[in-house]
């Protein structure tokens, strides 16, 4: 048999084993599978190095599927790869089943989940960066996108940094398959615009038909030949190809066939052929970046200085000490400091411009090969990147972001660059743990500690320089608060974090010449919470607290109190101060005070609290 | 004098301008102004239409800043136009002034806050649309962009959808000065690339020197005469152009210079001339829509069905009784059921395609222009566009958003399509309404309440068909919640909302018949939430809540709950039931049940509060 018949055999399969998975729940995306079938065909008999057997080999390839939807095709080449049975594939979307209706990493040939569109070649780039710059290893990154994501602004910064850092083990497969969920695509099958705009953005596009397989083979072996850029193989397909009752046919997206059977027959049913998917060439190793002994930087007591300063310190100590940390920052590295990682360590440190969506993705690609990222931005412009954070989750993924210039304490830039909702943001992510440190050693300690959490570790620094109120070697586990002021006889709890601790240190002291004793909880761990600290200190306190947060009202710190609570059995009473209004620009004094934050509202707060108290 | 040296007088005076301006506070963007001056001068003297006494005109043009750091040259042009005194300009920065460090709408000439990079020109191409396609006025849209910003995959949105929408009314001037926050941009002054891509993607893309008046001058005239495709100028500008000390030099960006006295000597002093701004040529009225009465869709008692529906026959409906209703959609508007809007309105409905910055973009962009856009996607994509609702808000601006598909309850598509988030994403933003209705009829109402709704709103609706509870004529005032079910010996409150209500009304009736009386509440409106009932409900129970989401446990239902009593003076017990562990595919049934937010687990939850209860 030759090799296009081979590959004709094979994407015939790979279109019947779609239908059939998308018919056991009558639900999948059969037809988004088969314009890409004889595409993945010519890819996994002949270019893709990969062995099943042993998904953690550094030198394999990587395919992800930046159209998550055709999972049909994703599970039908396993199956033809004898990674999983006919069985397994017939459990597609079943409740319990690894086989999930987007591909998740549950299973060990899933590198990323996919889904949200658009994230799949961002994420690609990141996995071909750490091969070229931190594995130093020559497999190949291929990734299948979707023309309908073609429109996510994110495609277009993955291409962007591909050709920047010269990516060259990277093939973007482009399955112009002419159709969306609802309707032609803006482009439908001109691929030229397509190729034109790879091409300015400094890439190698090939135009081909994506079901001939001699121009498929073709443009893979000229991909593969491409130094010093990416490529894209741009490729007009038919979605749904095989099957006259739905080729080319709107109203067939995301729906299994109506009739299965005889469209298996119509593809020249059901085989179960099993092929040979090339083993990977090399067997080097991944680099190992030299490491000595953590020395994260010490604070003297009394200094000044900036969370956002002392997070650039402890990442580039952490770095010296632990090799596979490395940073990525979107053009505010002397803003967030983690320009002092770069100097230190210029080989793991990857400029994303501001490009926040590929930064995250960067983070999430390098996570797959074992890294452990440090993302960093202004805290407001985490939000641009919170599609990618939600679906790292589902992905599994383990990395750190770090968010500086938190609330409206930055001052005079205003609230275009004040974060008043990454709390709630951070908080609302699955298996998160959300840092928001008030001083330099504290900060040291709980950045050395995000490299060995796992999940999506997030730490909120501030723009300020405010007071070093721990010796460097104090502990502050993750998970932990820290009561920082108590006596005996506390009529109150203050809750602060960041900012609002020194602010509160600052209520304490005025509310104690007038005779109110409060204790002062510095909550550096918003997520976990430690309630325990938080109860004991309600109980001795008459069951009074008030919180202050940065941030607004919603989802952050005090809300994080109030779920501590929910359904103790004593719960207190809890005064929640935060920014209410819009703020504008102005002193960072000025703006505290503006939103009832500073130590002066913090200390009426406790008065009204204290004294309601009092009269009941 | 020659325009030439008219318009160096005005470059000159506005770097003057915006030197004076940074150096009140010592903070700003001078450099980031100095480059885009000269391009300005020559705009605001020859082609902009825009009438500064009336900034509400119709037919003015809009400038809108990109690049809104260079805030200091946005008000040394309202000095320069005589729209603000030296006086007010020289409050630059300070709190409680109206220039703020990044322009915000306070100013009236001012559209929509930016200061978040790559939002500028993507809200412009709304304003563009709304020019071209609602108001059908022949306004111009200038939109100033950065280089720095290009990095941004947003942007390329934007230049995806104007040239697709045919958008020659739009025009940006793209400021290549070189130099980004913390060095080179990516492509320094290599102003073909971003020309070719600017082609590739079907725009008209004009080279300039931004420095040379006569180029600039016939860069605009050449771009007012194109038709049929928005035109780019890619003009090469100097940062700090015309201060040896600064010009193109790293270390200047987002600082106010050191000696600007003698800089301002260097420019050739402080100027005070007030030029003419063009007026509007047209004094055309905006097109108007015809409508006719508001009859909403009724749903029978008993039937099922989706809210996602309800929404798309509600949004038909208010659209053909107000006129100003307009809809764009992510490309899953027969998801959404936006495409009933579409249907039946074909000129108010945009399709956004798979680009959801862009969708909120131009709804923002659309409002500017007072028209009410609703905005659709799956709600766990609007997380994509966090940032542009963020800076919306910002804005103050007025529209509508809808997510669909929201929680576990979607069922086999597994969890890259699930929302889990978004009640927490979008209560953290600044003045903003979120509503989650559990019946078509109350989805109708708050959809037509949605329309007059300040700020931002925010509608979760979800997948599957359910009951109809209510009857047609019921009112649902934005704010409230409505007690379902209740009786004079109730032990315990349910919460829920949603797909949960359902869920809850089920355990209610499986709790009676084990003589547990459960009182039923809906929470429809989560922000505002109605405290007063809450606050009854929980008097009249016991003290004893269970709240039931289907979304992560933070920042969402359970925690609007939480913080209604905050501070009350009587706190219940409130069980938290929401979605804990990561979810996979599966029936919805099973997926609320393995989420333990189904009726079974709620019924058990109250048992467990009940009985506890009982002991003590």
């Amino acid at each position: 048999m030759g090799d296009v018949e081979r590959w004709h055999e094979l994407g015939q399969q790979l279109r019947v084993d779609s239908i059939r998975a998308a018919a056991v729940t009558n639900s999948g995306h059969p037809t988004s599978s088969m314009s890409a079938a004889d595409l993945m065909a010519v890819l996994m008999t002949k270019y893709l190095h990969y062995d099943f057997d042993a998904p953690e080999n550094p030198n394999n390839d990587h395919l992800i599927f930046s159209k998550g939807h055709a999972s049909p095709l994703v599970y039908s080449m396993y199956k033809a790869a004898g990674a999983i049975s006919e069985e397994e594939l017939l459990t597609f979307r079943q409740f319990g089943s690894r086989l999930e209706g987007h591909p998740v990493p549950v299973l060990p040939w899933v590198d990323v989940a996919t889904g949200s569109l658009g994230q799949g070649l961002p994420i690609s780039v990141g996995v071909a960066l750490a091969g070229k710059k931190l594995d130093r290893l020559p497999f190949r990154v291929w990734c299948l996108n979707g023309d309908s994501e073609m429109a996510e602004g994110s495609m277009w910064e993955a291409f962007d940094h591909a050709a920047f850092y010269e990516l060259d083990n990277l093939v973007a497969v482009l399955d112009i398959n002419r159709l969306g969920q609802r309707g032609p695509t803006m482009h439908e099958w001109d691929l030229n615009s397509y190729a034109n705009r790879a091409r300015a953005f400094g890439w190698k596009a090939i135009e081909i038909d994506g079901h001939d397989y001699g121009e498929i083979d073709r443009a893979y072996a000229e991909a593969i030949e491409t130094h010093g850029q990416p490529t894209a193989i741009v490729a007009r397909t038919i979605k749904g190809k095989g099957v006259k009752e739905v080729e080319n046919k709107e109203g067939w997206h995301g729906k299994a066939l109506d009739h299965p059977d005889e469209a298996i027959e119509e593809l020249g049913g059901i085989r179960n052929e099993v092929i040979q998917v090339p083993k990977p060439e090399g067997d080097g190793e991944p680099h190992v970046f030299e490491t000595g002994d953590l020395e994260l930087p010490r604070y003297d007591e009394g200094d000044e200085v900036a969370t956002r300063k002392a997070y650039g310190d402890a990442l580039a100590a952490l770095g010296s000490a632990n090799g596979k940390v490395v940073a990525v920052d979107g053009e505010v590295s002397n803003s967030t400091f983690a320009e002092i990682f770069k100097e230190a360590h210029p080989d793991r440190y990857f400029e994303m411009y501001i490009a926040e969506q590929q930064m995250a993705a960067a983070a999430v690609g390098m996570q797959v090969r074992g890294w452990h990222p440090f993302a960093s931005t202004f805290a407001c412009f985490l939000s641009r990147a919170y599609d990618f954070v939600r679906m790292a989750a589902i992905s599994r993924a383990r990395f750190s972001l770090c968010g500086s210039h938190a609330g409206v304490s930055i001052g005079e830039d205003g609230p275009s660059q004040m974060a008043l909702e990454d709390l709630a943001e951070l908080r609302a992510v699955h298996s998160s743990t959300v840092l928001y440190p008030s001083d330099g050693n504290q900060t040291a300690k709980l950045v050395a500690q995000m490299a060995e959490l796992d999940g999506i570790s997030y730490i909120r620094t501030t723009r300020a320089a405010t007071p070093v109120i721990y010796g460097p070697d104090e502990e502050f586990p993750v998970g932990g608060a820290r009561v920082i002021r108590s006596s005996a006889d506390d009529d109150v709890t203050i809750v602060g974090a960041g900012i609002t601790l020194h602010e509160a240190l600052k209520a304490a002291d005025a509310l104690a010449e007038d005779g109110v004793s409060a204790r002062v909880i510095d909550l550096y761990s918003v997520k976990p919470v430690d309630a325990e600290t938080l109860q004991a200190a309600a109980e001795a306190t008459g069951g009074r607290i008030v919180t202050v947060e940065d941030h607004w009202p919603e989802g952050g710190l005090g809300e994080a109190v109030l779920s501590a609570f929910a359904d103790a059995d004593e719960r207190p009473q809890v005064l929640k101060l935060a920014v209410g209004g819009m703020p504008g620009s102005g002193k960072p004094a000025e703006l505290l005070a503006a939103a009832s934050i500073d130590a002066e509202h913090i200390a009426e707060a406790v008065r009204r609290l204290v004294s309601a108290a009092a009269v009941t």
